[in-house]
């Protein structure tokens, strides 16, 4: 069937996947049960674990962002453990949501959509609550655009005997995290975000502290069973089950253009990409969703002018101009629009994107004025 | 890193996929929530249903064969519930400890590894437990070249309260399944072998048998709860989590090509295929593995000549030829080895491969004589 593939994704997800890093998928298959896939899967880990910043293990999971999630909880999570799910978003609450399905006792610290978690909330909660098992949060929450205080809550998880467990789908690559550093126990995250490979591959890192829970728990999952992952590892440098070896070749490379660049590089393009975005939006005199102090650095949530409705402006962009900009999730449909700015986007992305958001608000009626200006400021 | 993907594929799958397909692959990533992809997964859905011949639903998991195996099993039996695992090889195992994972009452109907599965066994065990819930079978079992009689099973099944649970991972698209008319109340099948599509993607088809019971069991998984993804098909023609949009391209391109060849011609060229590998190997003095009544048409195993070790005939194929063929699993591991000849497989493929085995045993000692020309008359 015909395929429309030309559209810019200004999405928090699946982001554009460099040429390089495409025509890896277009490479003939090569078995999975031989050695020279076994050399390609550890040098993919190897790389791998480089972007985790973590000596423990790490494995590649085929599938999505949310089977790793999945593969965390019920490799960790007993029927009546005890479960804190800090939530302050669609993806956090997806958490909580896989939790409850394997019985666990949850406990939900919501925190408003649009600000940080609270690190105070989370040490009371410890202290209250010793017998925590484990501790969830996602570090960016692009259902709002907010980045999560994941090295503070780390300080804090790390005098407790729960383990911390990260989903760092859509930052790990592109915004600053140390996993062993920030004592994450286990860290999830996907191909397609700021990794920028094509989406169908997920990654996980387990250190010791997580290796003993995961070690007394019930095996409640067949085909995320970790230690099934581990097993097969350490006998063979295989993986258990059939592998997208396609998706390992465009992981490999996909890393090692994010080795490349270097992590403080492109921690900094992040920074930079995410301060113009945010200028030129505030310049168009839209009001961003995030709080000042919890802004996410790949994803911008923005509030919509009074008016302006998400069908016309997001359909304007896309049929239009060829833009693909997020909308709202949840509660926060029809009132946010969110735009990602994560891996392999360059400033001509940025500047290109911001220019039709004016040229979009102003054919709905709502006069934006020249923020493009204002943020290419900030990309010089 | 350094890739040799020149290798040709002659093993049980990953099959080799074709260049049309391959191409797909390198596409640029289109966003997964937009009516393009939910136009792309709504025609490719279609098109796997029509070569699974069901006219019940059908759903695309991101994610190994095996994925879709723990679907069938974790969506239909809860603990203690009795579950019918008819065994006759590695795979039908699988579905054997999938089943144990999740604490059903298994019944483990063994068959000698190397025939089919026993048809009155199955019927005389449904009679004597009449409260069995589900009923799973591997249609070819890869792993030793076995083909089970699933039709005949199916409507032994039929008749009770259980569900049939069949694996068509590596014949769906190649040997000849009809999923209704079969009576199979769940089929599972994978990319990467018939349908001759790079690993990374699974498909699973639901009859309304089959979603009563599921309907009546409680969720185990959260990556694989099938009605999760059933809710998301008739929201929105979506998946639930982020799709591989890659290997959508490719299945959809690659089911196309299933679908123009016809499957009527497919099956046949797979039999007359599977006729030519094992009248050439038979005229090399070579003793076919599988009982004669229960060949695959899609991987031919045999026994190794005496004195021809595993490692050496192997090697010299893949090292020297750069031909890959598998050996054997589990107990048969050094004793067999297997020829996959299913997917988008040639004449020349498999004449080279014939041709080469001669060789190789030649090498290793082994007088094979000239197989390949009795082969090839298969092929005329």
């Amino acid at each position: 069937m015909k395929l429309n593939t030309e559209k810019l994704l200004m999405i928090p997800g699946p982001t554009m996947v460099p040429n390089e890093v495409l025509n890896t998928m277009a490479l003939p298959i090569i078995g999975h049960r031989t050695a020279d896939y076994g050399a390609l899967l550890e040098d993919t880990v190897d790389k791998m674990k480089k972007v985790f910043q973590t000596k423990y293990d790490a494995h590649l999971i085929t599938g999505s962002g949310t089977a790793a999630m999945d593969m965390a909880i019920s490799n960790t999570v007993d029927k009546g453990d005890k479960v804190l799910n800090i939530v302050n978003g669609n993806f956090g609450d997806r958490f909580y949501k896989i939790a409850n399905t394997y019985k666990a006792n949850t406990m939900l610290l919501d925190n408003e959509w649009g600000d940080m978690a609270d690190v105070e909330k989370v040490k009371e909660t410890l202290e209250e609550n010793p017998d925590t098992k484990v501790v969830t949060i996602v570090h960016n929450e692009t259902s709002t655009g907010v980045k999560n205080p994941i090295e503070e809550i780390g300080k804090v998880v790390k005098d407790h005997d729960a383990i911390y467990i990260v989903d760092t789908v859509s930052s790990l690559g592109g915004d600053y995290v140390d996993v062993d550093k920030f004592n994450i126990d286990i860290c999830v995250t996907g191909s397609q975000k700021c990794i920028a490979a094509p989406p169908g591959m997920a990654a996980i890192s387990v250190n010791d502290k997580a290796w003993e829970v995961i070690n007394k728990t019930e095996t409640k999952s067949f085909y995320l069973d970790i230690k099934a992952y581990q097993k097969k590892w350490e006998s063979s440098k295989e993986t258990p089950y059939t592998p997208s070896v396609s998706m390992t070749y465009a992981m490999n490379k996909a890393l090692e253009i994010v080795l490349d660049e270097g992590l403080e590089t492109r921690f900094k393009r992040h920074d930079k990409f995410a301060e113009a975005t945010r200028a030129g939006l505030e310049a168009m005199g839209i009001e961003l969703f995030a709080k000042e102090r919890a802004r996410s650095v790949t994803v911008t949530s923005a509030l919509y002018p009074e008016g302006i409705s998400d069908k016309d402006f997001r359909g304007t962009l896309n049929n239009d101009y060829d833009v693909l900009v997020a909308g709202g999730q949840a509660h926060l449909k029809g009132k946010i629009f969110r735009v990602g700015h994560m891996g392999s986007v360059k400033e001509h992305h940025i500047l290109g994107t911001l220019a039709l958001i004016e040229a979009g608000l102003k054919k709905l009626g709502y006069d934006a004025g020249c923020g493009v200006d204002v943020a290419k400021d900030y990309l010089l």
